[in-house]
């Protein structure tokens, strides 16, 4: 139970300066979602959207809509828009592609421009992160000369953030860059990442962004780097002037050149519209709002003394990891009392606070039925039990 | 003008065996779209398709319809319906990525498994496969070993169907393998690949498989081929066990080993559900179809003495190219009287004949457009004008 009262939490909810931003989106009726660090939930604007670019656009534009609907430029506009969320120049974002398949093209590209350069990524990271760098490691060989360091701004499973400023100037004090992994960082922090001397990073569309399922990923190259590099996947979009179909290829001026086929228009119109949920939170406002929501869950469930992985809310991001042995079952039965999160094996159970549609009503309610459904031992029912193959 | 009479061109529709396949498209009126080839047109069931993964499965499944609504699985359930369509096993075939990028990781892939083999590509191919694989012998070395042929089964500019039985046994005979680009053949030849022989492919989900804009592409690699091999983007949709979020990469077995990253799920159920209307037609039906479509046009057109290089019917799929030194303009005086085709430089007009959703009596209408505009030279009206950057 919190030790607020409901009079202090309906106070924390009235005087939220981002309290306007949840009737954006369309959530379903007694679900308290803390998920939107795995997939974001739809704005009732991307719905129409997706429906304008399926049934307008592409129905009744046909072929057309590639030029009378914008669709050749999306991947631009879409991209400035998350820049501003990053805290980088407009025309330095590209939305296309997967976030695995970003990191390959821009990893490969750093090291392609310094052919001794050195691959360097922690095993704790993001799996699929791992995999892409040993996999172009084993491509390129590994290096011995500056670092290529890909890093997460935020660590999945703790949610604790890295150091930006530390780690970039260590970085660059060794000749070397940063690909910082912002999956679960933008549409969260204040990153600013222009100001503090980042460079390049790739990001994911459909957690914080709440872009859709699969949304497109995106890639960050500051310009004056971008325009000296050559990425691997060097597919029409990515050329100069892909209309002319001519066969020597020439990469197009900036961050465009990390375009390579044919962009996903119906996915990547949903993760254009959702972004405007964004028009007019202070990326500040965002980030402070996610602490407390954090703090206020983790208030709540104290007494339960469950072991909790994520840092104190200063240095954390969106989500808190409380472990439980038995946490896969307990969050079987969480969801069936409509409190969505997840878990990551071992032991994980995620709780992520989206800041822009949750309120602190629903982070003190989803604290109080986790307290529930652990001292009543509802997760214990058979039809809660882990059934996941072990392998 | 067709020398045909109306009433030949009615009987011609009134014995198709295709012609319910049209009832499943949501096509605007007024217009005859010869563009299937470059974007299908939305099927109705795409549209509900969209509409209940967007509204229903997103907003009210949110993260559960990972698994509830079976949007793991869609890479392999959409790739066994394109397996049908290509003749090849039913779990050969994987939805993901772009061409470009699913044509980087085969080529890789069969790269990294012969290393010295050497990638061969005609520079008049079409141009993003030529950057791709000049791009990739850049970074593994182009070789001199067997041969890694990557040819399209339909030429882009002529429509020219490529000898697959001759390529095939040619390059077979020197230990070599042929990667088929078959965007603009699946969905309209009847391939039967298993059966000649042909044992991987990349192909397009968005031109006669009428996916969506920009829809997810398709790879194809034969069981026992795809065991033997790794391709680079090793992201975590392609491990074994994923959700074990472990840092060592192991391959999934077959193609799902082809996947990367998380796939655009609005996109892909759009594609999915848009393969359905392929339902009960056979691919002979439809091959046949589009030449006879493609000959009715050209009787049509026969006396404006316009050049035309396309081959005959026998070896020509399912677009007719005519040049005209003016031919943008023609394009676009033809586009204002409804008639959809498009342009590709320097003077050649496409037009594309998608069996499913033609009438023979859509064709011979367009012929007698064409001759109307170019007899009254309504394409020298100055809005219609080669305004195009020249570069």
């Amino acid at each position: 139970m919190s030790m607020r009262s409901p009079a202090d939490i309906d106070r924390l909810d009235a005087e939220d300066p981002l309290r306007q931003a949840r009737a954006a989106f369309a959530l379903p009726d007694g679900v308290i979602y803390l998920d939107g660090n795995s997939l974001g939930p739809p704005t009732k604007k991307a719905l129409t959207r997706l429906r304008a670019t399926a049934e307008q656009e592409w129905g009744e534009g046909l072929i057309r809509s590639w030029n009378d609907a914008g669709w050749f430029d999306l991947p631009q506009t879409c991209g400035a828009k998350i820049a501003r969320l990053i805290g980088v120049d407009p025309g330095d974002v590209l939305v296309c592609d997967s976030v695995s398949v970003n990191l390959f093209k821009l990893a490969a590209a750093l090291k392609n421009a310094t052919p001794g350069a050195r691959l360097v990524i922690d095993r704790a990271e993001f799996p699929t992160d791992v995999y892409m760098i040993e996999s172009l490691a084993a491509l390129l060989g590994p290096g011995d000369g500056p670092p290529i360091l890909i890093k997460s701004a935020i660590d999945f499973r703790t949610a604790a953030i890295a150091d930006i400023d530390r780690i970039e100037g260590r970085t660059r004090a060794q000749g070397g860059v940063v690909v910082w992994d912002l999956s679960h960082a933008a549409g969260l922090l204040d990153l600013r990442l222009k100001a503090r001397g980042a460079r390049c990073a790739v990001g994911c569309g459909y957690k914080f962004l709440n872009g859709g399922p699969g949304a497109p990923a995106f890639v960050y190259v500051e310009r004056a780097l971008a325009d000296t590099l050559r990425q691997p996947l060097a597919g029409w979009m990515g050329h100069a002037r892909p209309f002319d179909f001519r066969p020597d290829y020439a990469p197009a001026p900036g961050v465009r050149r990390f375009a390579a086929g044919t962009p996903q228009i119906l996915s990547l119109a949903a993760l254009d519209a959702a972004l405007d949920a964004f028009d007019g939170a202070s990326m500040p406002d965002v980030e402070t709002k996610a602490r407390r929501l954090g703090d206020l869950f983790l208030e709540g469930v104290a007494a339960l003394g469950l072991p909790c992985l994520s840092p104190p809310s200063a240095s954390r991001g969106g989500h808190v990891s409380l472990s439980h042995p038995q946490g896969y079952s307990v969050m079987q039965a969480l969801i069936a009392r409509g409190v969505i999160g997840d878990f990551r094996p071992p032991d994980l159970m995620r709780f992520g606070f989206s800041p822009l549609f949750l309120r602190y009503a629903d982070a003190a309610r989803a604290a109080s039925i986790l307290e529930d459904v652990l001292r009543s031992e509802q997760w214990r029912a058979p039809h809660f039990a882990d059934r996941r193959t072990v392998t």
